[in-house]
Formats: structure tokens, sequence, C-alpha cells
């Protein structure tokens, strides 16, 4: 056992994730949760929580680790309503897709002799909600933990063995920088994703139905990325806008220059630029992060009906 | 049978497909197959040929049907080599995925009497080659046909039933309203998604392999895109030129109003877009043209090993 109380606030997929991850791994003696919605709670209850609370400030009494798993938008909140409650050398981290924005969210919020480790678990289903976590959501993906200079080193190994614990591979990074890799990898590919759908709506001349209809790969896996959560994915946007409009810069720069080659005729450059683009994914597949299979390795449980 | 001869002028994935499916419906006398390389001919008479030759002028002699199914820069060459060999009355058509820069390549070279009828098979797998192919690669996706005016009706109705009789959906376009569909669902998706793996290639801020290491779902999926091959793409990008700077100029403009809208914070708009995109996602499933199924429906099996 890690941590004696662990308290979930927000209740999931990742939480619900980290909940039965933990259960099944034996690393926490008592799984507290809360969530703002009294079904959510419900459920909760009756499949991964030992204990659920009609307030975030009660869920952290007494516990060792605090896990914020709330839209980025609702941190602040959230952490100005427990910061009075928490336990004296307590831990608080958090599972945000973006960590410098959470970072001044929580932190002024938070009391001496607490512990603020925040934390970004890359791993997801298509699913949402209590009943959508699994305990192997976690296995042999990245979890990065971005601690601030001066973060102390027991809290820090003990949150890394619960994470490994459940089966992930943990990495450090420099608040900064995770957020401009992250923007390179997620943010920007989404934005882009959205933007192409969106010229096809309204397109004139070719209908929506045609666009539809003749949908091909390409088209048809941006619409797959641009379904996603339109809540997550607009503060994700709000609250790494720096390095979302860095990355978005130059993108839009290479494409011009892609664009160009493709106006003055230029094959040469086309295929040496496609040749090029073709190692990195080469390199992905070798690191272990997608597979060559047809099915692409994803299969995800349904969530459990109720 | 539809067709006593058919010729098939290239033996990739599209026309070993052909092939097979031709023959599990019984729909050719004798399907002769024509390409450049000696090893591809043999495979092909193993595989799926009655008879292979050492040219293309050879392959149409008494043929009804020819099928061009070589690179969209290659049909030029082939249709001057044939033109003089075509049997009066056969029907000629062709695979590529452009069909303006294919009607001004070929049809100058064919003999009055012959019917010229472009398509375009929207099929497609991971793997190329003539041990690629299987019989039910049509089942179900459309087949487009661009037929010119004055097109003889009884050939046109020829043709339709021998890719029916494949198991495809047939649809007449005009030629080029096909580009223009083509450059929203599949070009310009194409051409933005090397556009960000080129992106991360040369960031230098963000290290290669943190980008491949911490790859997430988005950047993922635009590698598995830019993966696809170089020479068929630039030969894409050259030849559906006009269709394809019309669209990435209508991108451009409406991924800087996405990127004003991050400048400026406005969440509402943020959130109204990604609301607005899901929409034609849901339509996408529901036309049948993907699923929303964990593996997504694809699966290709593995070319025949040899």
């Amino acid at each position: 056992m890690i941590y004696q109380r662990v308290a979930l606030i927000g209740l999931g997929l990742i939480a619900s994730s980290m909940a039965h991850a933990m259960r099944a791994g034996g690393l926490a003696g008592e799984i507290v949760g809360y969530a703002q919605s009294p079904e959510t709670r419900a459920v909760a209850k009756e499949l991964f929580c030992d204990r659920v609370t009609a307030s975030a400030a009660e869920a952290v009494q007494g516990a060792d680790l605090v896990v914020l798993a709330v839209p980025v938008g609702a941190m602040g909140a959230i952490a100005a309503e427990i910061g009075p409650h928490l336990k004296p050398g307590a831990t608080v981290t958090d599972v945000g897709s973006v960590k410098q924005a959470v970072v001044d969210a929580v932190a002024p919020h938070l009391p001496e002799g607490v512990h603020f480790i925040p934390g970004h678990p890359m791993a997801g289903t298509e699913y949402s909600g209590p009943r959508s976590g699994f305990a192997t959501l976690y296995q042999n993906r990245w979890w990065l933990l971005t601690p601030p200079e001066g973060c102390d080193p027991k809290a820090l190994a003990r949150l890394r063995s619960l994470i490994e614990g459940m089966g992930a591979k943990v990495d450090l990074l420099e608040v900064g920088h995770h957020d401009l890799v992250v923007a390179v990898v997620s943010h920007v590919p989404h934005a882009i994703a959205y933007t192409m759908v969106g010229v096809a709506d309204h397109m004139r001349r070719v209908s929506q139905s045609e666009v539809i209809k003749y949908s091909a790969a390409g088209f048809r896996d941006f619409t797959r990325i641009a379904a996603s959560d339109p809540t997550m994915w607009r503060d994700v946007f709000l609250t790494n806008k720096d390095a979302v409009l860095d990355i978005l810069g130059r993108f839009a720069e290479e494409l011009f220059v892609l664009q160009r080659a493709i106006r003055m005729g230029d094959g040469e450059h086309l295929h040496a630029y496609f040749t090029r683009t073709r190692e990195i994914r080469r390199g992905i597949i070798e690191a272990g992060q997608d597979t060559a299979a047809p099915d692409f390795g994803r299969v995800a449980p349904a969530p459990k009906g109720g």
C-alpha cells in the first residue's frame, strides 16, 4: 500500500480508471470520491469508491493524496475550496493535459507543507464518464510529471511508485516544455482537424452530402479527431494559448512552402518532403506508441452498462 | 460473363483485386495482364491472370475492356502506346484518383469508335503490389465514373454491370466536380497531415525523440496518413493542382479565423465551432463510410506470401 487514503476530485474516465488500477494493485487503503453530479457519485460508490462525499472539501480531509481530475478550467475554484482542508504533508496532483495554466490556478491556494506535483497521464479512450474506467488504461502509457523546483524528493518518489504501480511509465518535464510538446503532438493536430472539417462543412460548390458520401481515408480520420469533446478542447486552447499559437504559426509557414511547391509543380521537392515524413511514422511504430496492425491496436472496452 | 477479354495494364493492389473479383463473379472470359516488371508479371500469372504479355500493346489486342491501373503520371505514355492496337468498339477505363489530368493525357491518343470512360474506385488498403489484391476489396465501396458528354449508353451500362458485379456502388460525376470533391475528402487532408509531421520534424526546441516518444492521438493519426506512398502523392498534387490549391486557400482562411479566436480567448466561438464539426462525424458514421467501433472496421488481409 502506497497511500492510506486517496481522494479523487472529479470521477470520469481518468479518475475511475485510477481507482480500478489502485484497487487491482492494492495501492491505496481507502478511495474517497467527489463529483459535482449526484448521479456520478452514486455510480462511483457502486463501482469503485469506498466512500463518496457531498463536497470536495469533505473528500480531501485526512487524505494523503488528492487527485484533481476535473476540466482544466475548473481547477482553480476546486483548489480554493480544498486548500484550507488539506492534511499537512499531503500530496496534491492533477491530470490536466495543460500544465502551466494548472500551476497558475492551483498553486496559490495550497498551504505551506502540502506537496503539489502536477501530472498528465497520456491515455484515454473515446468514452467518458464514471462507467468508462478500467484497470489497465495506464498499462505501458506515459504519465508525465512536472514537479516544481525544490519539490520534496520523498513525496515525488511516492507518487511515482503509485503511478508505476498502475502500470504507467513516468517521465519528468519542465512545465513550459511539457506544454510545447503536447501542443505539437496533440493540440495543434486537433486544431487542424477541426479546421479541415469546418472547411468541408461550408463548402458551397461541393455539397456536404457528397463530402460525407465519398468520405475517404484522410478526411474520415480528421472527422474522428474532430469529434472530441468540445468543452475539453475549448479549455485546452484557451489555457495552452501561447504554445498552440507558436506551433500554429510554424504550421502556417510550412503549409505555404508546400502550397508553393504544388503551385510551381516542383515534383522533386514534394517527393523528398513526403519521403522524409515517412521516417517519423517508422519511429513512432518502433517507439511502441502505435502499431502497424490493421486495427491499430485500439481496442477499448465499452462502458459498463447501467 | 460481361466482357470476353479484359486487359489490365498495371498489376498492383487495384488491378489484382479486380482480377480476383472478376474471377469470383465469373465476369470476364479471359484476363490478360501487363506490368513493367517481369517479377510482377510472374506473380500475376501465378495468382490471377490467364495470360501476361511483354508489352502493353500486346495485352490490349482483342480486349473488350482495357483498364489503365498505372500511376496518373504514367497514363499518357501508356495511352500513346496502346492507342493503335485497341479493338474497335472496345471500352477503355482507368482507376486514377484524379480525373481531369487523366482525360487530358489519355483521350487524345484513343481512336474513334473506342469508348473512354474514366473511373475512380474509392477503396484501398495499406498494402500494395500484385500479392496484395483480394476479391472483396470493392464490396460496398464507391466507384466513381466520369463519362464524357455523348458517352455511349450501352458501353457505360456494361462497365457499370462489371463494377457492380464486383460489389461496388457506382455514381456518375462531372470530371471537374470529381476532382474538387476528392481534393476535400482526401488530397488536402493528406497535404495537411504531411505538413504537420514536417513541422514536428524540424522543431528545434522540441526534440524529435520527445515528439515520437509522447506521440498521442492526433499526431499519431497524422503520421499514419503521412506515411502513404510518396510517388503516388507527388502525382496527385501535381495533377490535381487547381482543386488542391483552391481548397488549401479556404483551409488557410479558416485556420486564421480559429487562430484569432484562440488569440482573443473567444471560448464561445471555439465551443460552437467544435460542436458543429461533431455533426459531420455523425453523418459519416450514419452514411456507413466509417464505424464507431474501436478497431474502426479496418481489417485488411495481409499480402499473400511468396
